[in-house]
């Protein structure tokens, strides 16, 4: 027995068995377990039934040369598929970042880790709620549940039979899944009640569900694929931030450093490879839904950036896909927020100037606005304006963030500009500039090579457990070595939030970067 | 947390957890799951998702205080079942011998360990083959398997089902069952191809089927219900005397002991606590059939017990349940052939002499009786008699087993009178009088207490798994332990079988509490 040096880090190994003889009449599963247990260096293999029914066949057909296709939970190998060592189909693999409002899909093939393709559709819980709270009511309703899981299981086997039919695969090529997401979509994947997840005190069903069987869910994949769901570390802190603190390596680095995910919530994470504290900005009541109102989602016609000139005051932007515009983006009302401050039109509370503003202010419906785009430029018809509301919510979402970030260092005794790195994941952190953040005061004015754009450090978890299975480990290490932070919002803290709430901080000698504001 | 200490040896486990609390906010499975590990003193405890799914209820009604079944292969716990500790029906767990020719399923309470009740049917496979290799031919047509599995299959599904009714239990309150069969009868009730078992180099599909969902096998037990199915050591070594040994406890005695099961085979295992040597005789070809072929099975109205005064030449007889005699048993054969062989009606040989047998001689299509019982005492109608070809058959018979024994413990380095203690297991072996086998040179000439009728040893072991968890990794190392026999059906065996052909042996020597037969 021997192996494909070249495969011996993935999740699919070749092996040669010896075949067997009076000598050696050792049964055909047990000796593939046998030679795996060697192979793996491992005391415990084990399959499936189904898998043991096609035993014969298959080492017979194949010459006792076979691919196996393996997965591990708590140090338990399982033989997932088992399969002639040229078949023509690499096995797959599917990583799931389980969004909320988005869930993101990426087929890859095991053999080699290379993604085949990948593709997002809009969760279609959202049908039956917006949001987590309405769903869990939803979910305690009579069927409630069931619905829910129906729902996202119909759209993963839809999305997933679409990929693997574009690559040339069938859904049952695919035998191994991974799905990140926060405690909530992950009960309601698993069809596991969500109830006692809203209600005091905050307990999930389960923290590690384990290797799943893929069947017991609905979904339309092999028979034996097992499905790993990440481990939660309780009602808020998710599997999708597990994944997200894996794929940003900060349980692996010697410096200290910080992620945020700023998704449908906003939270972060500081540690290094010795430790790992989290918080999470839904913790407080005075920053609920106060860091994540920010502009509408990025997408085709959807201004990004926003420069304006501080002597001239011209304003110009960039519209994605080079679309008429249609509205803007969290990263672009940062951008906006930094440009109008840096420009004189708002001042250090946030509020616009109106004679600095000049013929781009506007009063609707007696509020303060400013027009960022003309009607006549405009591609949904109407001038796009932000008012003076939305540069409010601006400021409490930066504070909040800011005043988090404050919290969370000096909790463990840092200051920001002890992190070696600051990572920013999520669809958010792909768009936002740091030196707009940091103008705004919603980042800390660190060096911008130290910032870092993770993009969806979700499904980049989930993609890691699919390619190394040393993560495996590592993921129930993250989750074991975490601890949560219940952000006390007593007044320390909203103190702290109040000073924040200027542009960039009444503390401006946290922003030396930042330039002063055009008198 | 604490256990209540009168169960700590079962399988069933009551515990109080700590409700969670907002300083303790483990999930709910993950707190039963913590609680179960120290408990168990185990790193390893799983549950499936069908449990997952109640837990949240489950340990709100019953106020966090549960009673959990768990089973375990491999050092590996699984939670089977959770419910209330007050709950009226005790979890229940079933034991099966799954013979070829008679399957005996009893109900245990898991709880206390008590048998509630218990069943025999004949196995519905033999509507398909009466024998092992009948069926496997079958098996091998095209869903020639499906339709053996259902058969045995739906025969256990309504035999468990009536027992637990006449319980006032129901088939979904069965979470634990144990099955021990020959290695084909094994792979016919799992589904898997027996084909590769009857040819050379006669490879089994699995030798451990561990833990299986009783649901995956078409039995309407509870979902989260576990299957242990013995391992075997090969082909012709299953797990219904790996069963037997556990149950004879042989693998724990300091004392070189012995197990002999005729069933459907004749089985020796030889051993002690430290190793054990096991051979089958349907290994040579020269014994096939020839230990077994001695008259019908045991019922009412078989004679199991025959004595001759040998000076009268008086014969008194007892048939099961005081009935009209309608048949003899292997037991009543070996009764009378050893007394006929005392009596001087049969010579060394085990033929009939005719003057000695006087008036109950018969001469049936030219060949030798014995008429054992007259027309008009039989509840046939007819008169029993013995053929000279029956008694032959005996004659190989224990002369194949006397050489198997002389083989086994030769092999080993020992002879008969080292043994500790002779256990006879099967049907067989509850009727069998070991003094007669032995006038008739079947087994040796030991003192009679070493004899020890362990009745059905394949469900006592079968039972003890699911009393004594402890057995569970006692079943693998006794498996490990067994090294296998070939017979060698060679010209020094054949040369012992020739002089064991004789009543008692040609070696007189060896029988010294043998009497001398009338002259």
């Amino acid at each position: 027995m021997n192996a494909s040096p070249d495969l011996r880090s993935g999740w699919v190994r070749t092996l040669r068995l010896m075949p067997p003889s009076l000598e050696d009449n050792t049964a055909d599963a047990d000796r593939l377990v046998s030679a795996l247990k060697t192979e793996l260096n491992t005391d415990s293999v084990s399959m499936d039934l189904d898998l043991l029914k096609r035993m014969p066949g298959l080492l017979r057909k194949s010459g006792f040369e076979i691919r196996c296709t393996l997965f591990r939970e708590n140090g338990q190998w399982q033989v997932v598929s088992v399969d002639g060592p040229s078949s023509a189909k690499p096995p797959a693999g599917v990583a799931v970042d389980l969004g909320t409002s988005r869930v993101v899909v990426r087929l890859l093939d095991l053999t080699s880790g290379q993604t085949l393709s990948e593709t997002a559709f809009d969760n279609p819980q959202i049908a039956v709620g917006p949001d987590v709270l309405a769903r869990i009511h939803t979910a305690d309703t009579s069927k409630g549940g069931e619905h829910l899981q129906k729902l996202i299981i119909d759209g993963l086997n839809i999305n997933i039979e679409r990929l693997c039919v574009e690559c040339g695969l069938a859904p049952g090529d695919v035998h191994l899944m991974t799905v990140a997401g926060n405690t909530a979509m992950s009960h309601l994947f698993l069809g596991l009640e969500p109830r006692w997840i809203i209600r005091e005190p905050y307990i999930p069903v389960v923290n590690r569900p384990g290797l799943v069987p893929a069947a017991k869910l609905g979904l339309d994949l092999n028979p034996s694929t097992r499905v790993k769901v990440f481990p939660n570390v309780g009602s808020y802190f998710g599997g999708d931030l597990i994944a997200g603190i894996l794929f940003s390596g900060l349980n692996r680095s010697p410096d200290t450093a910080i992620l945020v995910d700023v998704g449908t919530n906003a939270e972060v994470v500081l540690g290094n490879e010795n430790w790992l504290v989290a918080c999470a900005g839904a913790a407080g009541p005075a920053l609920e839904g106060g860091v994540t109102d920010m502009g509408m989602m990025a997408g085709p016609g959807v201004i990004d950036t926003v420069a304006i000139d501080p002597e001239s005051g011209d304003l110009v932007f960039h519209a994605i896909d080079e679309k008429a515009p249609v509205g803007i983006c969290g990263s672009g009302l940062i951008d906006l927020a930094a440009q109008l401050f840096l420009a004189g039109m708002v001042d250090i509370r946030g509020k616009l100037v109106p004679d600095r503003c000049s013929e781009r202010f506007r009063l609707i419906d007696e509020l303060s606005a400013f027009e960022l785009v003309p009607k006549e430029k405009s591609g949904s018809g109407e001038a796009l304006t932000v008012g003076q509301a939305d540069l409010d919510s601006l400021i409490r979402s930066k504070a909040a963030m800011f005043t988090i970030l404050e919290t969370i260092t000096e909790t463990v005794g840092i200051t920001p500009d002890d992190l070696g790195a600051f990572h920013v994941a999520g669809t958010f952190g792909s768009f936002i500039k740091p030196q707009s953040a940091i103008t705004v005061g919603m980042l800390p004015d660190l060096r911008l090579d130290r910032y870092h754009a993770l993009g969806n450090s979700s499904l980049g978890g989930a993609t890691l457990a699919l390619t190394d299975p040393d993560c495996i480990e590592e993921i129930d290490r993250i989750r074991d070595r975490i601890t949560y932070l219940e952000l006390n919002v007593n007044q320390v803290f909203m103190n702290r939030f109040s000073a924040a709430k200027f542009l960039p901080h009444t503390d401006r000698g946290r922003f030396p970067s930042v330039p002063l504001p055009q008198k």
